[in-house]
C-alpha cells in the first residue's frame, strides 16, 4: 500500500534563516559509539536538508576522513554556518539534548544516541517550521520517561477500534517488516516516542503465539527496526498463555509450575529478542483471563511476570481497566467508575519495581469528558503510566475532527493533592512526585495502513501532539497545533489561522453536540459512533445516565455510590457537593433536575439545547473557514478533509436532533429560543 | 448432522381402534398413473403402520399380483378391517381426497396423486393421534390453492433470520440433496405444503447463479425430491440477474434486450427443470434492485418475467414489501405503513395471470401485533398470497415460545369489506372472493439443520400449524395445537393439557411483555431480539413510537398520515377514530396520552405496567406447569424445552423491566400497585 510521509515530508524547499548555509555534518562520535540511532540521525538530517534546502550535506567523521580535514577547516573559517556537529557529552540526563548555534555551525549535544536523534529531529523541526537557526540554544529533556504508543492491532490485520485502515504490523497472521515500518519508526521517533506495543491488548488466536518460536525471528527483525530509532518494542501478552499454548492446565500465579514456565519462557524470548522492552497485560477485563480466575490478586499476577522478566531488564505494564462488565442496570449501587480504584488502590506498594500500572485518564473509558482517574492520587508506591486514547473511539472515529491535546493537558494539570506540591497527574507520571523512572504516558494509537496514516488527515495532529506533549508537557496545545500545521502544510498564515481555529474548536464542539455535562455514553453500542441516548442505559456495561422525567445524572456522592469520596481533599468535597462540582462534570457526579441552574445562568435543559445547537454551528463555521483554503492547499488533502467534514456535519446534526428530541420528549420542557426540536 | 423426525416419528406403538386390523394396501391405480407421489404415499403408509402398529403392510396391486388375488379376497371375507385402498377417482377437486371406512377396509379416494398423499397422511394422523379409524368419512379439499414455505436460506449455508441452525438446502455454495431433504419433503407434505421457495428473497452472490448451468443439474435433483411429495419448487430470483451475471448493462423491464434475455433464460431453466413452479422476487426493497431503477412500475417488472415464464407454466410471485428504508425520523408525514398500498394498489388489474402479489399480513413487518395489510381489500383483479412468518424474527426467535396460529386465524377472519360477502382475507387468498386459483398463503420458514428442525421443540407447532391452517382454516388454533401435541408427544392428557395451555398462552404472553397496544418495534436494531424502546426511534427504517412525556403512538388518522383511510368502510372510520379503534391497535393508529382511559377501564400507562407484569407471570406459570411433566416426557426434549424457557423467562423479565422503566421515567406516573419499576 502507498503511504505518505505526514509531517516528515521533506519535499519542497522551505525558507529558514541559516539553513541554506549548512554544508556538512561533523560527526564527533567515535565509531564504536555510532549505533543505529546515531546513523539514522545522520541519515535523517541529510534527507531533511536535501529536501528542504536542496543541499546534500556531506559527512565528516572526526579522525576518519583525514585527507579532507584541511578543506573542512578552511570552509569553517568563512562567514556563516557551515556544519551540524553531533557530539556525545556525558553527564547530561538520559535522552536529553542541547541544540545550539555557534559561530560557524549548529551543535547537537547529548549523553546518549536517543538524545542526538531527538536533537536532530528538533533541528529539522526548526528548519521546517521556518524558525531561524542562527540563534538557537535549546536544551530539552523529555519530561515523561516512558512515551509510548499502544497499537490494538490484531494479527489477522484488523485493528480493534482502528479507523485508518488495516494494520501495518500484521497481515494474515504474519509480521510485516517493510518500508512502512521504517517510516512509522521515524514518525514516532520524530516526536519523541520511545516505546511501542505492537499488538492488541486483547491477545487472542495467533497473537498468543508471538512469544514462541513461530514468530520470534520476525519479532526480532521488527524490534531491531524500531530500536534503530530509539524505540523499545513491547508486546501484549495473553495472561493465560501457559494454558492456551497447551503446556499447562493452570495460569495460577502462585503455582510453582506456572512461575517456572514463565521464567523459562521469558529467558527464551529475551534471549531471542534482547532489545525487547517487556510486556503489556490486560487481565481479568472484558472476558480476558487473569489472576482472579485463581483467587489471586493482580499484584500476584503482575509480580510473577515481573520476576521472570527482571533478569533481562523487562518491564511488565499492567492495565488497571478492570471492572464488572456483567452489571445489572437495575442496580444503582455498583459503580463501574469505582472499580479501577477498588481493585488496585489496596495493592499500592505490593508491586515489584519493574511493574508499571497503566491507568486510563478517567474511570470509565475514554469519554469526551470524564473526571481524572482517582488512582492518580490514590497510589504512592506504584509506578504509573497515564493511558490516553488518540484512536478516536468515542470522539468521532477520525471521521470527526477532535484535537485531543487540550483534554490531555487538562488531565496532566489536575491536582491530586496526594502531596502538598508536585501533586499533579503530570508530576506523578513524570516521576517527579515519587522519584520514579518507570512511568510516563501511553496513547492507544490512531494509525493504520491508510495512505495518510490516520484516516482523517487532521487526526495526525493527535499522533504528533501526543508525542510532543509527553516530551514537553509545558508546550501549550496551541503551540503543538501550530508546529504540526507548519510541519504538515507549510508556513502560511491563512492556513495556520484556519487550521488552528479548527483544531482548537474541535474538542469543545464535539463535547457540545454529543453528551452533556460529563454524562457520556450516549452512543450506539458496540460501534461507539453516532448518538443513541439509551444505547447503554439498560445494558450490562455499567454505563448509565439515569435520565427520567425530572432529571438526569448518576449520584456518585456520599448518598449515592460514594465514588466522589475516592478523591483526596479538597477534590472529594468539591465533587461530592452538587453546588461546588464543576458544571462540566455535574451529571457524572450527581442526579440533577432539568431545571437546575448552572453557573452559566442556564438551566440544565436549556444548556443541553443550547450546546447542541452551538456544537453544530461550530462545525458549520469550521467548514466555512476551511472551504476558503481550497486554492491554498494540496488538492488531495483538501478533498479528503472536506469529505470527512461533510460526514461530521451530517452526523453532528443527527447528534443535535436526537439528543434534543430525547430530552424534550422526556422533560416536556420547551426550548426558550423556540428552535426546531423534533 | 443428525436429525429427528418431529411429528412423523413412527417409533413406539400407539393405540388406535382398528389400525391393528389392517394388513395390506390395495393399490387400485394403474401402473402408468403410479407417479412418485403415489409410490411415496404407499411407502409412507407402510412405514407408519410398521412403526405405529407393528404390522408390515404388504402391497397388493390390482392385476399385477394375480397369484395372490384369491388369498386377498379370502382375507377380506373375514370380520374387521383388512386393507387400505388407494383409488384415483376422477371428478373430485384437485388435491382433495375422501378418506372413509368400508366394511373391510379404509379407502383413500382422490382425483390426483397429491390427494392420495394427503389422504394417506390424514389416515396416519388419525392413527397416530389415537382416533378410531372404524368409522371414518372425511372429505377434505385444501382451502388455499398455494400453501407455500419461503426459506430465507443463503447459499453459504447461513439463514437470514434463521434460529434453528444452518441451512439444509445449501452449504459452501453448493446444493445439498440427502436424507434430510427427503424427510423435509415428508414433513412439509404431511401438513399439505405444496410449494417451497428454497433460497432467500435477498438474492446475492452465488444465489444469483442458481438459474445458470453452474447449478441447474443439482436444482433439478432437489426439485425432483420435492416433487415426489407433491411439492413444487420455486427459487428466489435476483431482479438484476442480467446485469449481475455480466450479460447486459440494464435490467430495464421495457428493454427488448432484457425481455429477450429473460425469455431465453426461462426457456433454458424450465427445459432443465420442468417441474419448477416459478420464482419469488423481492424488488426495490431494502437495497434490492428492481424496476424503479429504470423508472418502471412493479407491473412492468413482474409482467416481463411472467411473460417469459408463462410458456412453461411458471408463476412469478412478487413481494409487496416495498418501502423507503432511508426515512428521516424527523419526518412525521411519510408513513412506512402506507408504502405497500401506495406502491401497489394503483396497479390492480395490470398484472398478468401468472403473477401473484405476495403481501405480508400487516403493513409493517411481522410485529407481534399489526393491523391487517390494507392491500387485502384494496385489490380486486390481482392474485394475492398472504405472507406470514413462522421464523420468529420479532416474536422471540424460537427462544421464546410463541404459537402464532391464533394470530394467523385472526388475520384470515378479518373482514375487508371489499364485497358484501366472502370478503375476509381467507376468502380473498383462498380464491373465493374473486374466483382466483393462483393465490394462497406463504410462511417464512422456521427450519434449519438443528436436530429438532426448529430450534425450540415447540416452535414445530408453528410449522405444523401453518400447513394445517392453510389446508383447513376452519380448524381452530386449539384443534391444530392438540393434533400437533398428540402427533409429537403421544396421547397423554396431562401433556395435552399442559402444552395446550402453554401454546395458547404464548402469543398473548409475548404481546404483553413486549410492546403494548399495537406499537411494535421496541427491539434491538438488526438483531430484533430483546427490548430497546428507542432502538428504532431515531433510525431510517420508518418504525417509530413517538413517545414523549405526555403520550405515545403514531397518528395515522386523517389528521396524521391518513393511513387509516386506506381501509374500506367501516374499517376506515373505526381505525380513524381513537374512541372506536380497538385497544390492541390504538397506538398504531393514534398518538394517545398516557392517562387515556382504555375500554378495559385502565389508563394507557397502567395498562403498560399491568401487561408487562402479567406477561412475565404467564411465563412463570407456563414454566411451573411444564416442570411437572419431567417424568412423563422424553428426557432430551424436556431438557431442551426447559433450557429455552429459562432464557425466555430471563429475557421476558428484561422486557418487563426495561419497558416499564422507560415509560415510568418518561411519564413520571407511578404504578398504581407500587411494584418494582427501576
Amino acid at each position: 500500500m502507498k503511504f505518505e510521509q505526514a509531517w516528515l515530508d521533506y519535499t519542497g524547499k522551505v525558507f529558514c534563516d541559516g539553513a541554506d548555509e549548512i554544508s556538512y555534518i561533523h560527526l564527533e562520535i567515535q565509531e564504536k559509539e555510532q549505533d543505529e540511532v546515531i546513523k539514522n540521525s545522520v541519515k535523517e538530517l541529510q534527507n531533511a536538508f536535501a529536501g528542504l534546502t536542496g543541499h546534500k550535506l556531506t559527512l565528516h567523521e572526526e579522525g576518519l576522513s583525514g585527507g579532507d580535514e584541511a578543506a573542512y577547516t578552511a570552509a569553517d573559517a568563512g562567514a556563516g554556518l557551515h556544519k551540524i556537529r553531533l557530539v556525545l557529552q556525558k553527564g547530561m540526563p538520559a535522552e536529553s539534548y542541547r541544540l545550539y548555534t555557534e559561530e560557524n555551525g549548529i551543535t547537537i549535544e547529548a549523553s546518549d544516541s536517543r538524545g542526538i536523534l531527538y536533537g536532530a529531529f528538533d533541528l529539522i523541526r526548526q528548519v521546517k517550521t521556518g524558525n531561524s537557526i542562527k540563534d538557537l540554544d535549546r536544551t530539552k529533556s523529555p519530561v515523561m520517561p516512558m512515551r509510548m504508543l499502544n497499537h490494538w492491532d490484531n494479527m489477522d490485520g484488523s485493528i480493534e477500534r482502528g479507523y485508518s485502515g488495516e494494520s501495518f504490523f500484521f497481515e494474515n497472521n504474519t509480521i510485516l517488516v517493510n518500508d512502512r515500518t521504517d517510516t512509522y519508526a521515524r514518525l514516532a521517533a520524530s516526536v519523541g516516542i520511545n516505546a511501542v506495543v505492537i499488538n492488541n491488548v486483547n491477545v487472542k488466536d495467533a497473537a498468543t503465539w508471538l512469544i514462541t518460536e513461530r514468530y520470534l525471528d520476525k519479532v526480532k527483525e521488527l524490534s531491531d527496526v524500531l530500536a534503530g530509532y530509539g524505540i523499545q518494542m513491547y508486546m501484549s501478552l495473553n495472561y493465560a498463555a501457559p494454558v492456551e499454548l497447551g503446556e499447562l492446565d493452570s495460569a495460577d500465579p502462585l503455582s510453582e509450575d506456572v512461575r517456572g514456565w514463565w521464567k523459562r519462557r521469558m529467558e527464551f524470548v529475551f534471549r531471542k529478542v534482547p532489545n525487547l522492552g517487556g510486556f503489556l497485560i490486560k487481565a481479568d477485563s472484558e472476558g480476558r483471563p487473569g489472576p482472579f480466575t485463581y483467587g489471586r490478586t493482580h499484584a500476584d499476577g503482575a509480580n510473577m511476570l515481573a520476576e521472570a522478566a527482571a533478569p533481562y531488564g523487562g518491564n511488565i505494564i499492567w492495565r488497571c481497566f478492570v471492572y464488572n462488565c456483567q452489571q445489572d442496570w437495575r442496580d444503582y449501587k455498583t459503580d463501574r467508575a469505582r472499580s479501577g480504584y477498588d481493585n488496585f488502590q489496596g495493592l499500592d506498594g505490593k508491586f515489584l519495581d519493574n511493574v508499571v500500572l497503566q491507568i486510563k485518564n478517567g474511570p470509565m473509558d475514554f469519554q469526551v469528558r470524564e473526571p481524572v482517574h482517582p488512582l492518580f492520587g490514590g497510589l504512592k508506591q506504584t509506578n504509573q503510566i497515564l493511558e490516553v486514547q488518540i484512536a478516536q473511539e468515542y470522539t468521532g472515529q477520525q471521521r470527526h475532527l477532535c484535537y485531543l491535546i487540550p483534554m490531555f493537558q487538562e488531565i496532566l494539570k489536575f491536582r491530586t493533592y496526594i502531596k502538598e506540591e508536585n501533586d499533579t497527574v503530570e508530576d506523578i507520571v513524570s516521576g517527579r512526585t515519587f522519584r520514579q523512572h518507570n512511568c510516563g504516558m501511553a496513547a492507544v494509537a490512531n494509525t493504520g495502513n491508510d495512505v495518510n496514516w490516520t484516516g482523517h488527515d487532521m487526526a495526525a495532529a493527535n499522533l504528533y501532539g501526543f508525542g510532543r506533549l509527553a516530551f514537553e508537557p509545558e508546550l501549550s496545545a496551541e503551540e503543538i497545533a501550530r508546529e504540526w500545521i507548519f510541519m504538515t502544510f507549510g508556513k502560511d498564515s491563512q492556513i495556520e489561522e484556519t487550521l488552528l481555529f479548527m483544531l482548537m474548536s474541535s474538542w469543545p464542539a464535539y463535547e457540545k453536540y454529543t453528551s452533556p455535562l460529563g454524562i457520556g455514553w450516549m452512543v450506539n453500542p458496540n460501534y461507539h459512533y453516532g448518538p443513541s441516548v439509551d444505547g447503554y442505559e439498560y445494558s450490562r456495561w455499567g454505563t448509565y445516565h439515569r435520565a427520567d422525567h425530572m432529571g438526569i445524572g448518576v449520584d456518585r456522592s456520599h448518598e449515592g455510590t460514594g465514588y466522589a469520596l475516592l478523591y483526596n481533599e479538597p477534590n472529594a468535597s468539591v465533587y461530592d457537593d452538587k453546588r461546588r462540582c464543576p458544571d462540566e462534570l455535574l451529571l457524572f457526579f450527581h442526579h440533577i433536575p432539568y431545571t437546575w441552574m448552572l453557573r452559566s445562568g442556564k438551566t440544565v435543559i436549556q444548556h443541553i439545547y443550547d450546546t447542541h445547537f452551538e456544537g453544530v454551528e461550530m462545525v458549520d463555521e469550521m467548514i466555512e473557514r476551511f472551504m476558503k483554503l481550497q486554492d491554498k492547499m494540496d488538492k488531495v488533502k483538501y478533498r479528503r478533509i472536506v469529505e470527512r467534514f461533510m460526514e461530521q456535519k451530517e452526523n453532528a446534526e443527527e447528534w443535535r436532533d436526537q439528543i434534543n428530541a430525547y430530552f424534550y420528549r422526556k422533560s416536556g420542557i420547551s426550548d426558550e429560543k423556540g428552535r426546531d426540536i423534533y
